[in-house]
């Protein structure tokens, strides 16, 4: 009796028909197919494990236990998955056939079959296994009562190897608790390169047994031990995530010269004090730790043999913490100031034939290559590296385009036409705040260019990168997610997944589900928010954010001197994000309006215009307690203006003057208020024009 | 021009007189006077320090920047604090006597002088001055577009020297930024002492070199590496928070145990297999580590030798780590079960003149003594350890009371009639879930008791204890905060400091102040609402939350086995906390209301009740696409039953069926569901029987 209840029991929850287009499946698989009926979960669902898996996929499956159980609160029974073969009858069967390498060209595909009564994921390595069981995680559904996974069959595989998220953790030192998280989050969306930038201008973040002075004179105390590294390492490599360290050279070297002056280009006037000491002291006042975001002239000196010696002893230190095959060694942005103006550098050049700086720069970063294969590492570096003599088994690393009046991913074709491998981030810098769809258009593979199979097998992927001048451990997590996971989606689906609604649509869930990770992106909104409204309730401030996105490219910096390093990120933009929500459902019931002026439609676009200009009233309120109100009452009295035209023009029918209205408009188009702007001027204007 | 504008501005900013009573200090300081006048904050604000501090003094008044800045949004333009002397003329002037040692006795005093131009410190050490800087960040105040300090002067020193929070990383291991943000949090109310709760029956905590089998077998992988104990305690040290280990013998012994079955106190039947090989594999099938909450039989033995080696090498280990003068050997809730079953044991016994098991955990307790020695450490443990032939040189933690069927703080008298020292924990385990006034009238120096002054000098402070059965990283923040500020108070301020009123208005504060130290204990509230909710706009299930609280005492975790280490908390008892704020808004309204029938106390009464009814409404529909809403159902439609009755009654003057009414009000004493109580079944009680 107790059974035949529970057969009907389950035919009835499992009874709503889930369909493909439903899934919240991102990157989105290769091959997707869904059929009737469905697996309903129980406290009794258990993993067994079988095959010649590496040890990571257990520490992976019993995490994949308890999001699962977080989730849906079935208190399993299973506890700690830790070896082979556990539960033979186990109705999650996982076979793996041998264990992964964490490097490229891996085999990461997987095949995940789920039936009434049983799952079965089958991957050649360990690695697809986990990229399987985050799908898994991904197919959870729910009626009003239970939680299942839809009958279906998934085989799937990466499109590129190489699909990266770089962090800096130079800017802003990012503690071990970001990391860790971050991957996490790289691995919820089958990312697989973590490239580190642990050096720059403004400072130099790796412990250093050794080479002490780096670390007592240029991390303000901000560094990673090398046991953290070591750790970080293993824990991406858990998640089938490779680790790149990056050592930026020869420029952005404000942080190593603060430390070994001796090795830098600047000409120093040795003339005042010329004893050794005064000499030494003098060097010291030339280098600090650099404070302000831009390009600075500290730059190591290729001519003096010292700066080989020192780089050496480095690599000697640092490779060994990294087990991987490639090391970064940046590269870019030298502008080469120092060198023209040093004469002992113009004579080196002149003895060795060098006809330019870049040519200069190539001779430098050849000798860095001998360095790096000596711990078995192949050198990357951004697209600077890229001249003449250059070793063709450096990685280019493409990353300029129309912010630098280049065209996007020039260097991506150059390099794979000149027999480089290469990894394209140009299009792909979450840091300058712009819109998902500007990232997920951009695709790794060049258009309109005709390359052989060779040439397209040179393009590895592609890599999200976040620069952190502008994020801090409190904030970084919501400058990457969720944008980074339409650009992983990009690195892994098929090419022609390019639905910009779609993704938004599968995006919502992706985000929320990140969180169980430990992430940040959607909490730290909150405690924000309570800081700038000086902890009064604040729906006013949050309707205010969630139609404003923080100034885009570098504008918000200006000159990169406005924010300092240690500047306040506890402001209005740092609350704000690219494509604010608010926004983008107004500038869709602002089209569907303006295509048919329906009462439904009308009602949606005025409940908009309404909510603004209660909202600066109650802003209004909130600033008299509340100074980091202050800056943003322009914003809100500027949409409060225009919206109550609006309202007459729309709602009421009334002749509105058209200077008035146009001069309000202008209004909402400024950027001088709180580093934002108003994400609905586009719409507005329609409105105005319409 | 310029010049008269800015001081008629900060004539009229600084206009608004504060008075003591509006400050939201906490611990309350021993002496404060405002008078007249106010400090205003510019961008060119900076601190300098002079003495002889620890350069501790550096780090904190760096931080006190970055938080003040933070708050504010100034743009300071000083970034760093690295040494003395640093900006002669600057606003705020810290002067040190000398270094602080962090241990206990230390003079922890300060001075703090606000003046309209000039803001001065003294204090005789770096830890006096930091808690200054905290009192400073308090006091700041603000009106609708400046920040300022009101010209004040406060002399201040804590009452008792021990003022400690214990968090247990045993149970659920807490990571290294759960430890850091609460030590961060400890130092912001001014506590000194972080008891760390390293070993119990459900894991060993430590990173062992030598005795490598405790992390290998009884770890499941989480543990805290010697390097990041190393670099927590100097975190703790540049607080002024010395950290006190603990592990647990000769009870709660299951992890160790685990790796070394050998000294346990159990009759292993070794008739069985009696090869070597097989004694041993029988051995290790005795202990396990635990999954379950509560007391268990494994314990050491101590009668073998072998225990007295392993734990004398363990000692050796892990001794050096802490430089502070205490080691907490636990010593609790040993039943005796296994020895009192173990002939040899009591054999061991009768030899060594030993009444009964408490003469024997003596005898076991008094072999640590040495061991600590050797390493200059002092042996704390929990009051079980007080027995007649107790060293006098143990401090005693005294931690039962009314659960235990014992008078509250009965051995802590006991101890220091003894001539013990010893702190007090029982009234102050806020893993219990009591609300905040209980802890804040438990007072460590008990009442009604007359000791001498030698007597009450024994008592060193009180401990707040955060056992993690039932919190795990997302959660215990909000299990800790802000209630752990409210005790920290009773062991700082003077004990006239009583008034709950008071208190609960500066907690408001205090608490979201606490957030900008990377706190999740308001934070974590919506994330753990988004999952629940299953993404769905959830305001109902916040307004249900809060007039919830978690069931009290261990009764949400039934037995203990309920839950177990790898239970999900993600659940709706793990949004709720003590104190529920809309019940005890409730609470006072319906007290108002009874008191005087007014319109006015009429309306807040009845816009809770339809408040009500309207969540149970959105909650239905919320749970059809949401499993986890389901279980709290109940609890709202048993609140909206009786709410729609006490509308008709109070609103509409009706008779209502009197035992209808009480069958309604008694489902809301309800504890059968989803893990949590009614908070305002009381209130509703007075209302129904009025």
């Amino acid at each position: 009796m107790k059974y035949i209840f529970f057969f009907l029991f389950a035919s009835i929850i499992s009874s709503a028909q889930v369909t493909k287009e439903q899934l919240n499946l991102m990157p989105w698989p290769q091959n997707v197919s869904v059929s009737q009926g469905s697996f309903v979960l129980t406290k009794n669902f258990k993993v067994n494990i079988t095959g010649a898996p590496n040890s990571r996929i257990f520490t992976g499956a019993t995490n994949f236990l308890r999001r699962l159980d977080g989730r849906t609160g079935m208190f399993f029974n299973q506890g700690f998955v830790t070896g082979l073969n556990e539960v033979p009858n186990a109705q999650l069967q996982i076979n793996c056939v041998r264990a992964a390498e964490i490097e490229l060209y891996e085999d990461e595909s997987y095949l995940l079959d789920v039936t009434p009564n049983k799952i079965t994921i089958s991957a050649t390595t360990d690695v697809g296994a986990l990229h399987a069981l985050e799908t898994l995680l991904q197919l959870l559904q729910n009626n009003s009562n239970s939680f299942y996974f839809p009958v279906s069959k998934i085989s799937d595989f990466p499109r590129f190897t190489w699909r990266g998220l770089m962090i800096d953790g130079a800017r802003h030192f990012m503690p071990v608790d970001v990391i860790k998280r971050n991957l996490d989050a790289m691995a919820a969306v089958k990312m697989n390169v973590f490239h580190w930038h642990l050096v720059d201008d403004q400072g130099w973040r790796i412990e250093m047994k050794k080479n002490k002075k780096l670390i007592e004179k240029a991390s303000d105390g901000l560094y990673y031990t090398q046991e953290e590294i070591k750790n970080i390492v293993k824990y991406a490599a858990d998640r089938g995530i490779l680790v790149v360290p990056e050592i930026d050279v020869p420029g952005h070297g404000s942080a190593i010269l603060t430390a070994y002056p001796e090795i830098g280009s600047k000409v120093v006037n040795l003339n005042v004090g010329s004893t050794e000491k005064g000499q030494q002291l003098k060097q010291e006042q030339t280098y600090t730790v650099e404070r302000n975001a831009g390009i600075f002239s500290p730059t190591l000196d290729p001519s003096n043999p010292k700066t080989y010696e020192i780089l050496s002893s480095i690599f000697d230190e640092v490779c060994p913490l990294f087990p991987g095959k490639f090391f970064h060694i940046g590269g870019d942005e030298n502008e080469g100031k120092d060198w023209d103006a040093n004469p002992k550098i113009q004579e080196f050049k002149k003895k060795h034939n060098l006809a330019n700086n870049h040519e200069l720069q190539t001779y430098f970063t050849m000798q860095l290559v001998p360095m790096l294969k000596k711990h078995n590492k192949e050198l990357m570096g951004w697209e600077e590296i890229m001249t003449k003599n250059m070793s063709k088994d450096a990685i280019i690393h493409s990353w300029k385009g129309a912010n630098e009046g280049l065209a996007a991913g020039k260097s991506l074709v150059e390099a794979v036409k000149g027999g480089y491998k290469t990894v394209l981030s140009n299009g792909y810098y979450i840091d300058l705040m712009y819109p998902i769809e500007s990232h997920y258009s951009v695709d790794p593979m060049p258009k309109n260019v005709v390359l052989t199979d060779e040439e397209k097998a040179r393009i590895l992927g592609g890599e999200a990168t976040m620069w952190s001048e502008l994020a801090t451990p409190a904030t970084i997590d919501s400058r990457i997610w969720p944008r980074a996971a339409a650009i992983a989606e990009r690195f892994w689906s098929d090419e022609k997944v390019t639905d910009i609604n779609n993704l938004r649509k599968r995006l919502k869930t992706v985000s929320f589900r990140l969180e169980e990770l430990g992430l940040l992106h959607l909490k730290s909104k909150e405690g924000l928010l309570r800081n700038i409204s000086n902890n009064q309730k604040s729906d006013a401030l949050l309707d205010l954010s969630n139609v404003c996105e923080p100034l885009k490219g570098y504008t918000r910096n200006n000159e990169g001197t406005e924010y300092k390093m240690y500047s306040p990120l506890t402001l209005f933009a740092d609350v704000c994000t690219p494509d604010a929500s608010d926004a983008l459902e107004f500038n869709q019931a602002v089209s569907n309006f303006l295509n048919n002026k329906s009462t439904d439609n009308q009602i949606i676009v005025i409940s908009f215009l309404n909510k603004w200009i209660k909202m600066d009233t109650d802003l209004k309120t909130l600033s008299t307690n509340a100074p980091l109100v202050q800056p943003v009452l322009p914003l809100s009295k500027n949409l409060s203006d225009i919206s109550q035209q609006l309202l007459l023009k729309i709602e009421k029918k009334q002749n509105v003057d058209v200077s008035l209205l146009n001069d309000l408009l202008e209004k909402c188009n400024s950027k001088e208020h709180a580093d934002v702007e108003l994400a609905v001027y586009n719409s507005l204007k329609k409105l105005v024009q319409a």
